[in-house]
């Protein structure tokens, strides 16, 4: 079985993120927000057929952890009474399509979060996502600032009231910054790269496993760029090192690296047991490699033409290590699959 | 000859960025700014045999193009009139120990930046830094205000002023942020990383090197990292893609990246034409590397284990691309040799 761990709704009705600009166009008046837009199944089918599932099928994989799609979350946009109706929205449309295609797709939820809001403020959704709609993680954006960074870093206690949670609820979380409102950065060319050095650093230079050593962050795509410092740098700034270990039971890397030369330095710096398989197929990196005719996000070709990766590690990358991070997972399955 | 591109005074005399301290602490109050310290020669001479230099010998590296500290520059921590007091300081001793080293060291400045000031406000320091001290190239903090990113991105015509001065001059810049003082920010470990990242994406996506086909832009370390996302990623965004051979024109990737296995990705995502020499030894990352009981800033290492590399591309990653993308090193090597 082949799970990819990363994907998001990027091919939802034109009508959906509509509503949302309608959304924040009102800036917080509520009266003048139009009621969402009344998508229908056949719509939902139709985005889906011919969107992710089409592509799954194409590349073999069998099952992907879905979400909503994150440049859309834009936490910065609005006030957190908007963000909490958006995300109830973009997750429900997330739980028809598990429904649909139960033994295709798997809930990831978007949290309400706001600049400056405490996160307390993301528990009800949080819960009715795991609880009614089954969900089996959720989406934290480490800068709800949209690339201003004045919100403080994943590892304060301002998050505590979250990971509590997701502790209670044996739910991993994925960090994922959203677009970016600040013109010094490119969306995924620079903010989501930053966003995951970002977030891993402040991981590596903290206690935060300490107090969550079952917490599980599966960290986004490229994150593990930004982790090649840190294989050859366990010394960072003054005083002693955090061991390298700690964060490896916490933290994980998926395989969203769009290249061949890039995937084998994932698998030789990264430990196989760290490795998620996924793809963000159409997603921020869309068309084919000139170089090699392939899709850019085909990243299944990648991991296997790592030379040295035997069927045991691919076994791992594949299936294993996300039914360990994510372990919600086997109980979902095996329910979607009676659906 | 082996050039090391990217070295940084970090061995200074105490009392160099004490006084620093000092003029920060008086917030613009100039009488309560005591008078710079008076460093002898001897004491230069000795921070440098000590540091530097022994490094050097020791590594079997000839020439290091040598700036003040990066971490010290604080741009965000002061006012634009302290700014270009410290950028004199510094700068003056930079020019000290090139002329006491004129076999070992060519300066390169600090420009006396400050968040929200125009770029015209650094053009007399740079002047002087170039006629008067003989520096060949000067370093561009891209987020003066040290990890808010407040200020235009660096293609915005905010920059052109300095530009055109650079152009004129056939003087390269090296991007390099100063420390954050944002907490979310690693100062080495996110900071520097994300700023490079951050810089190459604002290039690949404006039309910077059609107004500057002249600039030469020394990226700094780990400014590869980010690379890695472009290589296989052309299509950005909306639009067509900026062709990426124009950006390799203009600008270059050092070889700060202290591992074997990422040195490798380096080789094999950039041009052999674009990469440059460089260990920012005694640096951000000091120590030896448990794994392989070199220094890990001793790059030196990494490239000439790179298996697939030529003499002629060893030669062109060690001298020559340095000698092309700093134009003023030759005639200031041949003057430097006869003082």
């Amino acid at each position: 079985m082949i799970i990819d761990c990363h994907g998001h709704y990027t091919t939802a009705p034109r009508e959906h993120e509509e509503w949302r600009r309608h959304q924040v166009a009102a800036k917080g008046l509520v009266r003048q927000v139009p009621p969402p837009p009344a998508i229908s199944d056949d719509a939902i089918r139709a985005s889906i057929e011919q969107g992710q599932l089409r592509v799954q099928r194409e590349r073999g994989t069998d099952l992907t952890i879905f979400s909503p799609k994150t440049a859309a979350m834009d936490h910065h946009a609005a006030d957190s009474e908007a963000n909490i109706r958006w995300a109830e929205i973009c997750n429900t449309l997330i739980c028809r399509i598990c429904r649909m295609f139960p033994r295709s797709f798997v809930g990831v939820c978007q949290l309400p979060q706001a600049p400056g809001v405490p996160l307390v403020n993301c528990i009800p959704e949080l819960e009715r996502c795991v609880r009614e709609l089954g969900f089996v993680g959720c989406n934290i954006n480490p800068d709800p600032c949209g690339g201003y960074w004045t919100d403080p870093p994943l590892t304060d206690r301002w998050w505590y009231p979250l990971y509590e949670r997701l502790v209670d609820l044996d739910l991993p979380g994925m960090i994922h910054v959203s677009s970016s409102c600040n013109p010094n950065f490119h969306a995924t060319g620079a903010h989501y790269l930053n966003g995951d050095t970002t977030a891993f650093m402040q991981f590596l230079t903290s206690d935060l496993f300490d107090d969550f050593s079952n917490a599980q962050l599966h960290n986004s795509p490229w994150r593990w760029r930004g982790s090649l410092s840190l294989g050859p740098i366990p010394r960072i700034g003054a005083g002693e090192p955090r061991p390298l270990q700690k964060l490896l039971e916490n933290v994980f890397f998926d395989t969203c690296v769009y290249h061949q030369p890039g995937t084998e330095l994932l698998a030789r710096v990264i430990p196989v047991e760290n490795i998620l398989f996924a793809s963000e197929m159409i997603g921020a990196v869309r068309g084919l490699d000139p170089e090699t005719g392939h899709h850019y996000d085909d990243t299944r070709c990648y991991i296997e033409a790592v030379p040295w990766l035997t069927d045991i590690d691919r076994e791992m990358i594949f299936e294993g290590n996300a039914r360990r991070v994510y372990p919600r997972l086997r109980s979902r399955l095996e329910l979607q699959s009676r659906l």
